[in-house]
């Protein structure tokens, strides 16, 4: 049985991951901590969820785990990564810490140094379809943003084809449970409901330097991106409309097979038949990444679809726990209700 | 032209205040005070609003209006009152500070002593179907709260006939807009998206007081009241189910009669056909009541919709304005959009 | 392995069978009928759904079947369920077929004679927490509605200790899903959401005689019963708010014990501490049926939330299933995401 | 008074023409035709709507109507279009009908010849931006459909300065009222709750022709058009997100010069200030398009927002209505509530 511990698990993304957990066949939890939820039941925030108590970080104790979950605002996570490293504990850490290799692009978008830059080499960017490789290995995982998770997934075949010409646009929706479990005037189900937002598009936001940096290890000489994230009246899910203008001569036929080719026998990559497009409802509530492929005008129209607190975040962290651990990567991750 | 002042401009009562007065034919709108937002333009916060710019209550100056809208926290309502009195400025109150006849029945709910009693005994309770004779001579209007404005307009019929035999029961169920703009963990998106969930069941809610105060007015000896709130996954709107034991030799038709007799030609009472129910698109973007009445197992079932921004705070305020000043008691109220 | 067969799995709750028994340990499914979707796959219908191929009713193979599920409308569940029985295959029945006791009671309230009365005295009512005795032995089940449901496990501790005294009245609000998935005005996206309707209320209902019948069983002299449903602009989950009249000298604590004592370990129902109310939240995408009680003016409000998809149709027919075979009550029924 | 009279006026865009007609101080409304509920009043459809009774179209008198709002289907509103200019009177055809210069690229985009190709040299396109001048003299204005009137609008201002340069990408996204009041699976609430999808992207949808007719009239050798519509979870509003590439040296300052110069004083375009973007909350319920502009990678991101029911249908209807009419162009069209 392996032992895990989860800090910030009063968040949405903590408690995804506390709730997979709680149901995993081969892993216990030790502790899920909550520097501002310590000694509440975690029922008390989430009814239906498990019956766990809430402890303060502070009494978290690294000995007893084999690894940890950081479900933090990035700032906070680099620290506990340090520490648990120390310990001997492996890290999965879901904040931004340690995503980008640059810790002066870091600083740049983060507007803050990076305490651990010393840890940025090693870390291993663990989005699961493209890091299956380094994951057995890895003592430090960078969980990949919820939107980068859904773009690059839908970008990889296309991207490393080299069949990519001209500037990307990448227009993506997102579920409320993204912008976290804080209240703010932006997630009040007033200003929400019935409302539609673009916000910080072009290439203004957080997860466009994380995108970037993908595309660039895939190709030499990466299109340009342009990002624009929108605010959907859900409370989760992802869906990204993705435009790539297409060098001469691909056929939407001839994509799918690269499409077909790069994702064989994936659990949680779902190829639709060509021109089937992704809807939310087909991910929200499960681990899958299901993409869709268009061409029209010379561009290859992508729609992929995530659930953002799974496939973007804590479903992806257990997938990225089950081949760290030798385990089955589906290992808990199948739902039978809901 | 009636000069108008509103303090609170930025909350949604506020807003809707202005909204309306915006396009009243026969007032216009001297200061929108706001003290969290001064200095900011109004379409800031409310991008389909009008242009005004909001400003420091302490710079408003009482001495140009004719009346004040108080769209503040209940505690914060007095002390204005008190200076548009004194200034010789009419007053509509929309806090719950001029609500309560007795003032240690205030403190008991409200948790603080009122500090102006003094105005308790001329404050004008502004049920507009029920006030309509005081309103003219009226300085200060103590607008009624959302849910009693449901609940009251539905039972002041069945009540004053004396028909009602054995414990009330209101069940009733608001929009999200109730509970003001200020980001809760209750108003977060993620939180209130799919959920539906009672609060403050049975006696507990400070609209219950003020209820018992009009049934008591109009009935020497009125029943008991259990009153229920439930919040509701919409922006806007409350309806409340309400089951009225009735005593013996009542038919709904007998009934349908005293509520048409209680309400002939009221612009914004709105009765419907015996067995039909009310709704809340029956009611949204309006300033009616929308009243229904069903018969089963001797009791009456109301069903009662406003839309309480609008005859739950602001339009009814409006509404109330109208007939204090002697004007038609519809203007401004009517929506040609929306 | 037991082997099931699903008639109607095109609709809501015939898709929630299939979904929950596809994953469940101990059975597999033989067949998947749907007429009106015959040759389609289940993705097709429900995107996220398994791979399950629709086959025509007529071509459903009995012989090969352990345990059918009906989820088909009232009327034509009948004749399946008189066709199984013949087979040896034992019945789950989620249509109101054979609900009701008595064949008149059904002809009135569903307008149509009962084609198979021979079966109902031994049909066992399939309200699992008072039903689990006949369970084992039953080959047919009426499994109840998803209103019944929520109404009568709240009610079930207080009828049976007597503590009722005078109407009863259950103002329950359900989501959509509860309307079945067939198109109709009522369920249009644009009419139901930011709308709130009561339909059917008092005693006009068709869950009525289902709820009374129980009842009865109870309590030699049952109180009398208004039920009042409304809809909610929520896919899923029902709330009900049920007023009890109680006979003098009941606390809320000592009733709360009486419910402690009735659900000794229920690992479906969930006894929420006194004064605490359930929400949708509590239940929706579990099998759990949670129930809250506070007393008020003499009065028993109890607050009782289920899935109405889950514990109020394909979870409990599972739950049924599982006691029926000798299967852990909870196989199957216990989600690791969602 | 100007006499008018609208059929199908049970549908959304209908429904909102009576409304707006309803208090509009210049029009009376002569008769309101519905072929689908003849003899029912407005309000049984329309809880919240005007009193207004549904006649057959067959009885609906031409003789006493200075002008028609067609809201009918495309191919079923072009015959009433000949008989009503045949008597005289003026048509606003909200239908696709004679949207579309070209009567072979009606037949191939709607699947049916056209029956009155001789009308449609004369018929005005309505945007009413672009057709202010057309308009006094009109007989017969064909309406913009929704997401023509949303993308048109902030395309005509780059498209005429000819700074355009690649394949621009409207990447739209509508509320469900946009796809008619008639149920179908894909109205659903519970398929639309929660759900996000794409549908006919890329060349695919029949509003391409509509728009690329009008590029071609700004400019004489366009740039390509991919159109992604999206289905959001919301009743009403419209939002798109558009990507026009720009040929070098355009700042986006002189951009929103360019904007600022095309739409002086236009009552119903509201132009952001340079890096706001439009959200459905600046729209919906007012006759305002909402113009936001940016700059990112040399591309312009334009997004726009409007009401479908109101700047997309009615509000535009009758703004072309008060133009022909030489009315006020805002005459009915402000709201005070709502």
């Amino acid at each position: 049985m392996i032992k895990s511990g989860i800090f910030g698990a009063s968040g949405y993304t903590g408690f995804e991951v506390v709730k997979i957990l709680d149901h995993h066949p081969q892993v216990s939890i030790s502790f899920a901590a909550s520097s501002s939820s310590a000694g509440r039941r975690l029922t008390e925030l989430y009814p239906a969820g498990p019956e766990v108590m809430l402890v303060d970080p502070a009494t978290a104790s690294l000995d007893e785990v084999d690894v940890v979950f950081l479900c933090l605002p990035h700032g906070a996570a680099a620290p506990w990564a340090v520490a648990a490293l120390e310990a001997g504990v492996r890290v999965i850490d879901l904040s931004a810490d340690f995503r980008l290799k640059n810790g002066g692009t870091y600083a740049r978008w983060y507007g803050q140094e990076h305490t651990a830059p010393q840890l940025l080499p090693e870390a291993v960017y663990g989005l699961t379809e493209s890091a299956r490789q380094a994951l057995p290995q890895a003592r430090l995982v960078a969980n990949p943003g919820c939107y980068p998770t859904s773009i690059l997934l839908a970008l990889q075949p296309v991207i490393r084809a080299g069949a990519a010409d001209g500037t990307i646009i990448a227009d993506s929706k997102s579920g409320v449970s993204g912008a976290g479990r804080t209240p703010k005037q932006g997630s009040h189900f007033v200003e929400v409901a019935g409302n539609f937002s673009p916000y910080l598009i072009g290439q203004a936001h957080r997860h466009l330097p994380e995108i970037e940096q993908s595309l660039k290890e895939w190709h030499g000489d990466p299109p340009q991106l342009i990002f624009s994230p929108h605010l959907l009246p859900v409370p989760r899910g992802i869906l990204s409309t993705i435009y790539v203008p297409l060098v001469g001569g691909w056929s939407v036929e001839a994509l799918w097979e690269i499409y077909a080719i790069t994702y064989p026998g994936e659990p949680f990559v779902r190829l639709l038949p060509v021109g089937e497009v992704a809807t939310l409802t087909h991910a929200v509530y499960t681990n899958r990444c299901v993409i869709g492929l268009t061409v029209a005008a010379d561009t290859l129209i992508l729609t992929s679809a995530i659930d953002n607190l799974l496939k973007g975040a804590a479903g992806q962290a257990v997938q990225n726990m089950n081949l760290m651990f030798g385990l089955d990567e589906t290992a808990g991750l199948v739902a039978n209700i809901g």
